[in-house]
């Protein structure tokens, strides 16, 4: 096909060599058409990143990292890249700060108090019937759009609860789930991201849910095997500055260099989008969109400690902890249990706040809770990794982008929608685990397909 | 001071030549600071912008243009630059599509329905008492700060009526006052905002309130006086694209060129503030931020007539058409009645769509909505004007910008707090009549002021 437009650098440009645009670029490939992948950093993955441990040869991951059972795309294209899973460390209790004192539990609710137990129990009940009756497809055709689009998340748990521990752990769910508080978020785009997910529990979950598995080599081991794999150019350190269209025709301008195609895939976090001057501007309802649809803040802290002693407890390495700069804590360590590594999430205003304090003021503060929930051997980790999302120039938050009220009934179907020759990929446009690696890996899929199509019929 | 740095190319450098900008220019130079400012425009005024008419010598205006009594900033500064006001034109009666018939009233709020009538005050009462417990300066403290700024005003207008007639008339009046929908903004913004006004009323009445009166030379003759005045450089057609920033020196990137000085400040809609490409980033709370104050979306539609035929019957040429695209509708003829002008405000949502048309179902869609108020003789205008301001690329909205829920307790202070060199202007940062002219003086001064204070401390 790329004899037909000879004039052209390639068939089709992918901007972002994250998982969606690398899986984008490999389909694009399979169809016959010439593609060239424009990456701004000096690496892929996007959200993706490995990190090596100070102990043995295993990696830890600072990014993205979990994989569930329905998450059917990212498992068919890890077994397709020979890239091996273990279960996330799920043996043994959780442990819960509850009015100042460390509180063992099972399960993914701390069952510290039956009235919070049966609180949540019910709220989460009504919670899920309505994200059933929400099209993660067409949110904004729910009958109930307008009227759920109207609020916050954080408006209906405190209408919908009765106790004031309920909220709170809604309030820590939805702070790990979207890296925002409540009150940001709509509860329209909440619920459509539940739905997206199949329930709540599916996205709060370890055993069966989005945290069940990890990657041996690490998350960022499937990005670093498809660039591997790629046959087209992989342009790194090449942000996308500009990028003018017209009907079947895109000239991209990435690290200095102008490159023509046919069409371009736009594979980065929404608000992104928006720092590209396109010429001419993009229709009002994208543009506004944009404006619309910001990156929640996440830091990711990790001790790394010789061994997970907390395992020797009996302990899971799971914790929640209101008081705490990370409210939630997992056990990060590599499946070969080589080195102990505790991954505490500081997320939405408290990453804020941590981020302003100096690098040793931050690490005090996250160790002083890991000692609260596991003891004083947390004190003393051989190292101490810091990731902070939100400072990064290439995606600006973590771990998702997300809707304020209003943003889903107005501009939702911007999100997805190619305008001419544009095409968008990235785990925001999915629609089935929106916000996941599986969702980006079908978002890359999708836009290869429509774009595949769009030049085809141009081709008659 | 300038020869403290003869490296610079100036003092202070402003980027835009809006009100704010310009008047920051004015008062640097005042105090003896050379300044040079740049403009992405090959105008000045930003969101203040006259139309010629096509009928006699005078203009009309299709950007903001009114003044209320209560506006002493905007006021002092027309006196000082000679520039006269007439009253917005209020005789005669108003009218209100009211379940398909055109029903005449009088004042703000349409008596056509007591219980509606009824509903509006109590909730318009219990909302002023509110917003007075809100300090503009610092919304994020007040007591209920983080209630009010976790729900809607949409939600707060559901609760706290009991006609449906009521958040009608809230809503036509938030999408005129913010150019968005009440499901879109904050609770407490909404509060910060009504505060830094004064009242609600002063927000939406035309005598005694915001649209009190108008310039006789147009609202642009403000920036286009203040630009004659100047001493200093003024750049058009240099859009700035990136900052570079330490202590005490800014170099900014306009149209090409680098340009050198001891601060800068920043007088543009926030969220183009997020597409320069600072160097180094600007911190995660300023630009969390950034990513979450959008810009309403406003379509200016003006139909031209020979004569303000409305004014015969004895009409003010005011109206409210909840079935319209254009809901609200002004008379816009200019002071000496040379011609008539009907100017209609198609707003938030109503904006967006009738963006997607093209312009001659556009006009018909407006027009069709002013026959319905005023007559079969609003059919047949002699010129029809169009301004849709989110389509401008150095605007992407109007009239102002909002912040959803959580936005203000979250980053509220990082809206208007220098960085280093870095200081800001611009209707949105003022603390009082914030998103107006005024306020857009009034920061333009503190800006000016700050930054004069900094440089003066760095010499000592």
């Amino acid at each position: 096909m790329s004899a037909e437009s000879p004039q052209n650098d390639a068939d089709v440009i992918v901007v972002g060599a994250g998982l969606a645009g690398l899986v984008a670029a490999r389909e694009l490939e399979a169809k016959g058409l010439s593609v060239i992948v424009c990456e701004a950093r000096d690496r892929v993955g996007g959200r993706l990143l490995n990190e090596p441990l100070p102990i043995g040869d295993q990696v830890t991951e600072v990014g993205g990292e979990w994989l569930g059972p329905t998450q059917y795309k990212i498992n068919a294209l890890a077994d397709e890249l020979g890239l091996q899973r273990h279960a996330t460390y799920d043996e043994g209790d959780n442990v819960i700060d509850w009015n100042g004192k460390a509180v063992r539990y099972g399960g993914a609710i701390p069952r510290v108090n039956p009235a919070v137990l049966a609180d949540v129990g019910q709220a989460q009940l009504r919670f899920e019937r309505m994200a059933r009756s929400v099209d993660p497809a067409e949110p904004w055709a729910a009958k109930s759009a307008k009227r759920w689009d109207r609020q916050t998340l954080g408006s209906w748990f405190a209408r919908n609860t009765a106790t004031s521990g309920a909220p709170l752990m809604f309030e820590i769910a939805a702070e790990v789930i979207w890296g925002a508080e409540p009150a940001d978020i709509s509860l329209l785009h909440a619920l459509a991201y539940t739905s997206a997910a199949g329930s709540f529990s599916a996205l709060i979950d370890v055993k069966g849910g989005a945290q069940q598995e990890r990657f041996v080599e690490g998350s960022q081991s499937v990005p670093l095997r498809l660039a591997e794999q790629l046959s087209s150019p992989l342009l790194l350190e090449s942000p996308v500055s500009r990028i003018d269209h017209h009907e079947g025709a895109v000239s991209v301008y990435a690290g200095g260099r102008e490159l023509t195609a046919r069409a371009v895939i736009v594979a980065i976090p929404p608000p992104l989008t928006g720092h590209i001057d396109w010429q001419p501007l993009l229709p009002v309802n994208r543009d506004q969109l944009v404006q619309r649809i910001p990156h929640g803040a996440a830091i990711k802290c990790l001790a790394v400690y010789p061994r997970p002693f907390w395992r020797d407890d009996g302990l899971s390495g799971q914790a929640i902890d209101p008081a705490g700069p990370a409210r939630v804590i997992y056990d990060n360590s590599p499946a070969d249990g080589s080195c102990g590594v505790m991954l505490g999430f500081v997320v939405g205003n408290r990453a804020r706040e941590l981020a302003e304090l100096e690098p040793q003021a931050r690490q005090a503060a996250v160790l002083k809770g890991f000692v609260r929930m596991f003891g004083a051997q947390a004190a003393q980790p051989v190292a101490y990794i810091e990731q902070d999302w939100a400072r990064e120039r290439w995606t600006r938050g973590c771990p998702v982008c997300y809707m304020p009220p209003g943003a889903m009934t107005a501009h939702g179907a911007a999100l997805r929608a190619p305008i001419g020759p544009i095409h968008w990929a990235g785990a925001e446009t999915a629609t089935r685990w929106t916000g996941y690696m599986d969702g980006a890996v079908s978002s890359g899929e999708d836009a290869a397909n429509a774009v595949a199509a769009q030049l085809a019929t141009a081709l008659v």
